[in-house]
This record gives structure tokens, C-alpha cells and sequence, in this order.
């Protein structure tokens, strides 16, 4: 099992999702994160001042997948979440031990769905 | 050491937090997720209308423990955060290569507490 | 590479991205917790009465680094985010088994910044 975390723009959540389900994912979790990355060292305009963006809100995915589910995830998310500008944000992948449903005591990829 | 991350339901947190402290467990943080999984797939009625439920909020705890601790603390989280319902959640184990206390320094096991 | 995640005390952020963006990071992700920890085993005093504490809001940071970089970070962080007192936080390392740059599909050590 691996953890697949990525952090993408809000705007692209809603086809992401998708393409999630049709690799068939259906056990997520989204929070909401404070993004600084290069995007933010830009100068901004608004109303006609310049400024310095500080943050830009981001959402942060994380998924418990099994080894074999890993590649054909990162190539969905590669489709769905990048626009090309600065600001796409990443994938990482972690080494998961152990996963386990707590409502049925079972443990490894059976756990994971 | 070991990182234990737990998606747990709302409704659960005060006992689960009591059965941690009891395990020893004086250090962990609290995230308030949007989860999806399983139970979002089911159709809701409310008001009379039938809707597709899109998230369930979820309380993510994560704690870094002792490896000698890890068995004892899933006992503890399968014991009080199931209600044997649907989306019950789930419980992570992740390697640590180190842990440092701030205030102090340390490192390793003694930093954990 | 190896991913940094920092719990620190609100009041100390300021200074600490700055020590971490002289050090070359830029890219990171914040996250508002809610903390437990010794800290909230005291007893304070509000409005001439006394309560125990349930929860600390600090802050948790996460970035994905390429391994030169971590003992170097990790000085940074002990002299930005120690305050002292109880409560200071904590530091942990965690293996990353792959990093990728959304928009570019870059994948390894050139896709963490
Ligand atoms: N090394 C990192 N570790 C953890 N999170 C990061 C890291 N780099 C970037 N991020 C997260 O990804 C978001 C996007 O970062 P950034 O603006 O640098 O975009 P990017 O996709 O890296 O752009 P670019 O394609 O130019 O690198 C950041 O706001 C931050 O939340
Ligand atoms: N593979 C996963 N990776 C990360 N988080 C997950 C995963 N599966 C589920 N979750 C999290 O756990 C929560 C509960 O998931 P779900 O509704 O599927 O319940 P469950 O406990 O898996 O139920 P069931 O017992 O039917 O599997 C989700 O809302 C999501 O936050
Ligand atoms: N083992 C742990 N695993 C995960 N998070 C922890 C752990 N211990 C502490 N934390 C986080 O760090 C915050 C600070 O913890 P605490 O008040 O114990 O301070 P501390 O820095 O550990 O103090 P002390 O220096 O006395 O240990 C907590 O609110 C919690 O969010
Ligand atoms: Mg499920
Ligand atoms: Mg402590
Ligand atoms: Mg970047």
C-alpha cells in the first residue's frame, strides 16, 4: 500500500473527483491548505496597487491505495489537475505499514476500499 | 516510531480521546476532513427530497508513538470509534525516521511525549 | 527526499518562513490544527476561573525536501519556533518515495521546489 498526497488547485477538484472514481476510488480525504510555493513570490495587482500574495488556498488529497493502483492514479491526476500555469501544485507518494477499516477489524488492501 | 493517523467520525472523538489518554498518549493534533468514501455513495432524504450526499465531515488524529505502543493504541481506537455503521473511517501506519522535541532538542523516543 | 512536518505555535510562523525561505524552501503547505499535548494538562485562569485547557491551535507544516537540505532545516526550525515554555512542538521526518511537479510531470529531487 502506498499514500498518494497531492495538492491541487480548488478550481480542478470537481473533475479530479471524477477521474478518482473511475479509477476506482472511493476513499478520500480533502483538507483545506495554505499553499506558499513560487506562485506566491509573483507581484500581484489589485485595485490598482501592486502587493505580494502571501497564500493561495489549495486542496490537499489523501488516499491509501493499493501498490498496483499507484501509476494509473498519478496519470489521472496528471490529466485532471494541471491548467499549465505556475501554482499546479504536486504529487507525493509515502510508504504505508498497515491500513485498517476500523468497522470490520480487517487489515491490508481489503481494508482499503 | 511509528505515525498512527486515524479518520475517525465526529461523534466518537470524546471517548476515543479518553482510551488515548488512558494508552499514555498526551500528544497528538486534530484536523477537521471532508471525507468521501463508501457512505457518500448512498442517497440521503432530507426534507422530503432525496439528495446525494457529497462529503462527510471527519476528524483526522494523528499521533506519533513508540513502536512498542502501536498495537495497544489500534486496540484502543477499534474499540472506541466504531459504531458499526458505514463510514466508521479508517486507521494508518506510517514509518518515522525522527522525532524532535523544540523546546529541547531531543530526538528519537523521548521526543514523542 | 524526505517530507518535514512541523507542529509550531501560531506566534512564532512569521519568523520561521522566513529562517526556512533562506534556506531555499519555497513550497510548503499550512495547516490550522487543533493541538494536544502537555500543554493542555495545565490549568489556566480566565475571568477568575479556572478551566482546563482542551485544545491548542497551532500551526502544522509540511514539505517535501531533497535529503541535503533536512539537517539544515531542521537547525532552522529549533532556533525560529523554540520558545521555551511547554507547548514548543515538535519536528518529524518521514520517507517520500516520489515527488512530482504537476505541471511539468516532473518526477524526483527537480520537482520539490
Ligand atoms: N516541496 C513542497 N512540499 C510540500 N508542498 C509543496 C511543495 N512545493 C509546493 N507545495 C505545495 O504546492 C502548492 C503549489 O506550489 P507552486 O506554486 O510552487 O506550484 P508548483 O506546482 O510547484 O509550480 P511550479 O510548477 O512552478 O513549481 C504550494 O502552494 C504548496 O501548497
Ligand atoms: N483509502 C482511503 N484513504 C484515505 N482515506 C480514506 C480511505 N478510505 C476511507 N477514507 C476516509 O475514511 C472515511 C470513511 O470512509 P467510508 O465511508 O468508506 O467508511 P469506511 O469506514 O471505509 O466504511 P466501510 O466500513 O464500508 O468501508 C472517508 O470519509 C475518508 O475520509
Ligand atoms: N507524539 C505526537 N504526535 C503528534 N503530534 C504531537 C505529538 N506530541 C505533541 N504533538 C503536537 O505538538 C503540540 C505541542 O505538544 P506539547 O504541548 O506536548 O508540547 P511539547 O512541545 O511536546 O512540550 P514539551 O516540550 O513539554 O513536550 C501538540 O499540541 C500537538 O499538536
Ligand atoms: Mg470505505
Ligand atoms: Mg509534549
Ligand atoms: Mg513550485
Amino acid at each position: 500500500m502506498k499514500k498518494i498526497e497531492t495538492i491541487i488547485r480548488p478550481s480542478v477538484f470537481g473533475s479530479v473527483r471524477q477521474a478518482l472514481a473511475l479509477e476506482g476510488i472511493d476513499g478520500l480525504s480533502v483538507t483545506e491548505i495554505a499553499g506558499i510555493g513560487k506562485q506566491e513570490g509573483r507581484i500581484g495587482m489589485f485595485r490598482g496597487n501592486t502587493y505580494k500574495m502571501e497564500f493561495s488556498p489549495k486542496l490537499k488529497l489523501e488516499m491509501v491505495v493499493e501498490d498496483s493502483k499507484v501509476e494509473a492514479i498519478i496519470e489521472a491526476l496528471l490529466d485532471y489537475a494541471a491548467t499549465g500555469e505556475v501554482g499546479d501544485g504536486k504529487i507525493f507518494i509515502f510508504p504505508v505499514e498497515e491500513a485498517i477499516r476500523i468497522r470490520t477489524k480487517e487489515r491490508g488492501d481489503v481494508a482499503v476500499g
